[in-house]
């Protein structure tokens, strides 16, 4: 049995919680950590309103929790508490410090040497020194556009290009992610927000650097491209009403540049009233087209992968780790 | 660099040099044994017709290959030399003594404990104790209709059942799996081999073994029926011309039943004019359908994953390995 101690009582949090609760036998969660003074204190089957959820009283930092954990002390810790690899840093060090293996929704965690590599380093060192893992994980990026996708090429003896669509009906989505897509903007706005870097998906530029090194390929560069995509007819969600001319969501495209050819394509629409599902298409020895047929879903995949990956940290080398050391085989690039 | 001693120089093990050959840098053939004394003696270039083959000679056994590769010593074996765990047990123990990873397309090596459990715990041993991993891969069993279904519950909190199919159109493939669908016969003829156990295909029941292990299932038990598929005009392949009321192909079914539910279904059609595709249908949290258009091609893929996983060998940890330790990360069985 693996104990588990959890950082984050937010959507995600509390339904990744529940995803461990549902694993039965093989894990147990052992403590809960928030920021948040209205949960601190207070029992998690109140919070997940479960009475049958783990006597557990949730804690304002991971001492009190570890305190509190008495003679349960968690080997895994799951954090879904940020998006940078910078965020993460203090509370990552803190629990590689206390011995314990720790995954995260992160998204730059994914492949967190392309945007914070002194960080990662260090990072990776201290896990190495104490004998644990640290993992970035989710659906995107983590799996849909990557690691998955690489699993994909595992019979190929060959891969000259692989290109990787993600469509999603936004409108069925979270307001947060309506929100980061632009939904209801006016095309200006969208632009001078993507312009600065306030708006989109953040994991398109892991998802190729990751694919990369799968593959074993050296980048020259990553080029990315975000549009905004407009409504030709009014649609709507529970959030936004979206009058014709106005943003209905976004295009946004990323590609991994080697020895001056595109390689890798990357394309994720994310849209009010787009089809939803994941497709990639390898060329190579042989050729392979694989559909999933509506999809990953966005935060339900990304809590699975998160619960799932519990298991699978234990059975880790020690140190800074990524998806490519779970799902490990994969073809060659030409 | 890997230093790859290969094993079998049939169709499929001359392919798999050939693709060993492909990955470049990361691996390089420092031997191949074979029994055929056609071959035994002879330049490796001659019998791939590859004036850039690797300088080796073909051996009649494995010291002679060992003795002739002189300083650059293998530490990986790939093998594709027969079907039955028992069969491969003398070459494997051998390896393994020689401090030898061990790679193979062997059917039952996909799942051992199944039909050879003594073997399999011997080799288990004696792997152990030499620090070296044993693992058996290929399209199927290995990876169509186990390992990679089981990466696509990555996602899933929780899978009730799970159902694969594989279908091909037998007409496009090689001779002896024509043969082994019973392409041509009676049905009296093919049912009468059915009943013997001399047609059809080794692997299901590996497979269902190895989706019970990986999501967690303690199998009551495993079902396994094949039907011949009659023609109802005339087909053909460079092999057969099958007249109607002739056996163009064989449907093979297998279950795994758990505490007295059908909880795997696995559904391999193989005949001529079928469609070709790979599917996998997952009732879960969330539910997911993840088909692959024209199916992972039989021989090559097989030849795909075995030299894809020659990188992988070193790095996992010593025994008896599956392909649950190379793709790790799945959902968890209701």
């Amino acid at each position: 049995m693996i104990s588990v101690l959890h950082l984050g009582l937010g959507a995600i949090g509390k339904a990744t919680i529940e995803a461990l609760l549902a694993q039965g036998k093989s894990v147990r969660v052992v403590g809960a950590v928030d920021l948040n003074p209205l949960n601190v204190g207070h029992p998690l089957a109140a919070i997940l309103r479960r009475s049958d959820a783990p006597e557990v009283t949730v804690a304002g930092s991971i001492a009190d929790a570890l305190k509190w954990a008495g003679k349960r002390q968690p080997s895994v810790a799951t954090v879904t508490t940020c998006s940078r690899t910078e965020e993460l840093r203090p509370v990552a060090q803190e629990l590689i410090d206390a011995g314990i293996h720790v995954v995260s929704s992160c998204e730059e965690l994914a492949w967190p040497t392309l945007r914070a590599p002194r960080i990662a380093a260090a990072l990776n060192r201290r896990a190495k020194a104490k004998g644990v893992a640290l993992l970035g994980t989710g659906v995107n990026p983590g799996f849909a556009m990557d690691a998955f996708a690489l699993a994909c090429t595992a019979p190929c003896t060959s891969v000259r290009h692989i290109k990787i669509i993600r469509s999603l009906d936004a409108s069925k989505r979270r307001y947060q992610l309506q929100k980061k897509i632009g939904a209801g903007m006016t095309v200006t706005e969208v632009k001078r927000l993507i312009r600065t870097g306030q708006i989109g998906h953040v994991g398109l530029q892991e998802s190729v650097a990751m694919i990369a090194a799968g593959l074993g390929w050296k980048l020259d560069a990553i080029q990315e491209k975000f549009d905004p995509v407009v409504a030709d007819h009014r649609v709507q969600s529970e959030f936004f009403q979206i009058e014709p001319g106005r943003v209905r969501g976004m295009w946004m495209r990323a590609a991994g540049i080697v020895a001056g050819k595109k390689r890798i394509d990357l394309d994720l629409f994310m849209a009010f009233d787009a089809d939803t599902f994941d497709e990639v298409i390898i060329d190579g020895d042989p050729n392979l087209l694989v559909r999933t047929k509506s999809g990953f879903p966005g935060e339900s995949a990304t809590i699975g992968l998160l619960a799932n990956c519990v298991r699978v940290m234990p059975t880790l080398q020690p140190g800074l780790r990524t998806m490519l050391d779970v799902l490990r085989v994969r073809g060659v690039g030409a």
